[in-house]
Formats: C-alpha cells, structure tokens, sequence
C-alpha cells in the first residue's frame, strides 16, 4: 500500500513500491499569504502539473539535473526521492511582489543582475529571509552545497527566460528548492509552475501567475491555461517523459 | 553660527567653523522597536558620549579610521564630516534578540562563527534586513565597499571581544556604521555604545544594554554607568583626546 509521508499546501508525496521514487499528487488547493489565504481551485493541480511535467523536461533535456521521473496521471508525476534542503531559493530578473514592498521599489524595475535571495522553510517561522552567513551558523546548508544551488538557479534563469520569451512571457522572478540524492548530488526538486514563479505577458504585462489569486485580478485557471497552451505550442503536446 | 544638520533619534549633527569637521550632541532620548517606544532618560546622552569616545579613542589606538576627532564636553564630541553609507552593519557573536525569534533560536548560542548581516537604513521602511545581491542592485554600495565594511568589522569585533572580556562582558553583537571622507576613504563613523551593542555580564549572564529598556529590566542609567566604570578603569579615566 502507498503511504502518504508529506502533505503539504498544494501537494502530496507518498511512497512506491520503489524505495527511491515518490508520487507526487497535485492538489487544487491555492493559498497565499502564507496560508492565511486559502481556497479550493478547481483544475488548479491537473494545470501546475501539466505546466511543470512539461518544464522540468524542458530542463532535464538541457543538462539540468532534476528529481523529475515522469508524468503518470492529470495530477500526478513520478520523482526520484531526495532529502528536501529547506530553503527556497529565490531568483529576481524584475523588481516585484514583497521585494518591491520591502525596499519601497516600483514593480517593474529591471535589475542589470539577477537578484539572488535564501528564505529558510519553515511554516512556523513564516519562511523568514535568511543571508548566506545565517545559513552557515544554523547549519543548513554547507558554502558549497549553497554554491552549486546557485550554480543551477542561474543556469535555470538563462534557460527559462529565454524559453519564456519565445512565448512573448517575462519570467520576472521565481523560487526554486533542491533536494540531495542518495548518492549526495544536489538535483532540482519541487515544481515549477506560476504558482511558484512571475510571468508577465510581453506586450500587455498582464500577470500571468498567482499573483492572479493573491491580488484578486480574476480568473485563475483560464491564466494558467494560457501559460500552458503557449508552453505546449513552443515544446510539443505532451508533457509526458 | 553653527547649523543643525541632522536629527536623529538620539543624536544631533552641528556644523562648525570647520567643513571637514561635525559637533554631534549626544541626547537623553531612549527609543526602542523603530520609535514606537520612546523615553527620555536624564544622563543617557552623556553617558553613551563617554563610552563611545572611550571605544573609538581604543579603536584608533589600535589601527581602526574612524571619524572620531575628540570629546568637547559631557554630550558633545567633534568628528571628521562623512557622507553616511545607509547600511547597518551588525556582527553576531552569540544568539539574541531580532535573530532568535526570527529563527527560532534561544539566546545564548555561541556561534562557531560570527554571524554577518546587514540592514538597510530607511525610517520609513523600517531598516529592512538586506542581502548583499540586493545591496548591489540597489546600488547601495559596491562590492568593495561593502567588503572593506566587513573587514574593518571583523578587526573591531576582535579587538572589543577582546577589550570586553577583560572587564567581564560578552560582546554579543554589535552595529556599526560607516561612512565615506572628501577623499573616498570608508571609516567607521557613528557610535559605539550599549545603544548599539548587546553587553553580557560575564558571570550573571546580566543584561548590560540598551535590553535593559527594551524589556523593561530595570534601571538603564545605572547600568550605562556600571559599563563606563569598567572601561575607565581598563582604559584610563578620561575619554578626552
């Protein structure tokens, strides 16, 4: 029997008869602001695994090293089991969101280097901002595991935002989390999707993502479909491995 | 006729005669949690003009530019005119206040290394923390320059750790700010004072600081007091130059 062994805001892990793989279930759920806003999205989990199964391919196929095994239903992908390092790893091309609010910046603003931030995972503390000397003292992570998670940030960057731009979307900013293997590599592990990510249409600069749900802008899922419909004409129709 | 130049929560800038130099009065205001709480406390202006002189007469002695020229009277010293880099920049030594509710961390872990973060000087925004990515794509200050900051840091932190134990105190963490001459040089520049630093006593593990106000622990001016005694007895009764 597959045991559930990680529910989390908007998906679920349980065990396979393999010991190194985890299914990985897409709920509907959407919160925001850390969970003190929360609401039930119909088709929201069959979309972010559409649009991530189709990405983490995408960058599997471009040397990235990713726990991505395969898609196996509407809401459910294969990934290969990993020890979560709890930091969500947070690149910025464009001023926006808590960034903006922070430093009293207008969204917007094109930084002339990505902006690189840590937050340490942790419901309870609220994801707190951390810098690179705090995560030494905690112990989170060693300066070299932090190296080479920054190493594949920006070679995801690259990558994305050059397949975004072909489907006339900004990639604006997004989070990534890594995981370690058995054998001790540092692999991409999580999702990508606009839940975790800021796109803006090219030409409209519409959000494309979840500040759609986080600042009440309209429909969610007919945004979603559009990111996936565009995804899918650039990659090829199935997100299958 | 000197001019106000600034005023700040605790200290007023004066021009004098001279360009090159400042007249800072040192003020009895005490406040705490960005000035929601705020005090006025008979003796604290003189009492951190005492020990700050005290310190940076101690940090020149021993090789630190700062812009400390010397001690006029009870709450007024006279130092060299910079233009402020609005960064804090605040060394850790063991676990205390914002950084142990922020992560969950009881006070009084020693780190095995100091910890290094920094803030950004804003009233308005509430002196938000700051990572050095986002320092550079704010333009705030330049690698080198935020690197000469923590180099002089990290040799003052060593030289007062030092001081401080031989009259029975932890420095637990400190502030520092740093500002910039006519000729581009970065010095250390504000003050050094129980306002700005977390003082132990070494053996009742005693607040010895400006918590002694923030959490109501008692009386401050006579614990300023007890730190002045202490240094003057090290360092040598007059904090003149």
């Amino acid at each position: 029997m597959d045991e559930l062994i990680y529910s989390g805001k908007a998906k679920q892990m349980w065990t396979t008869t393999d010991n190194d793989v985890i299914r990985v279930v897409y709920m509907d759920q959407a919160t925001a602001l850390n969970g003190k806003k929360k609401d039930q999205i119909a088709g929201k989990g069959q979309l972010n695994n559409q649009i991530s199964s189709l990405i983490f391919k995408f960058l599997k196929e471009n040397g990235i090293a990713t726990h991505f095994i395969r898609k196996v239903s509407a809401t459910e992908e294969l990934v290969k089991k990993v020890k979560i390092i709890p930091l969500e790893v947070v690149t910025r091309n464009i001023a926006a969101g808590h960034f903006s609010s922070r430093f009293g910046i207008e969204e917007g603003l094109v930084f002339k280097a990505p902006v690189e931030e840590t937050y340490f995972k942790s419901d309870e503390l609220d994801d707190p901002f951390i810098n690179e000397s705090q995560i030494s003292a905690l112990e989170i992570a060693s300066v070299t595991d932090l190296q080479t998670m920054w190493q594949i940030s920006r070679k995801v960057n690259k990558l994305l935002t050059a397949l975004f731009k072909e489907i006339d979307l900004q990639l604006v900013d997004f989070k990534l989390e890594f995981g370690k293997t058995n054998q001790n590599e540092i692999i991409l592990a999580d999702e990508f999707s606009p839940d975790n990510c800021r796109l803006w249409d090219l030409k409209s600069k519409k959000h494309m993502d979840k500040d759609v749900y986080r600042r009440d802008l309209g429909d969610l899922t007919s945004v979603y479909e559009e990111v996936l419909t565009r995804l899918e004409k650039k990659l090829g129709g199935t997100s299958n491995d």
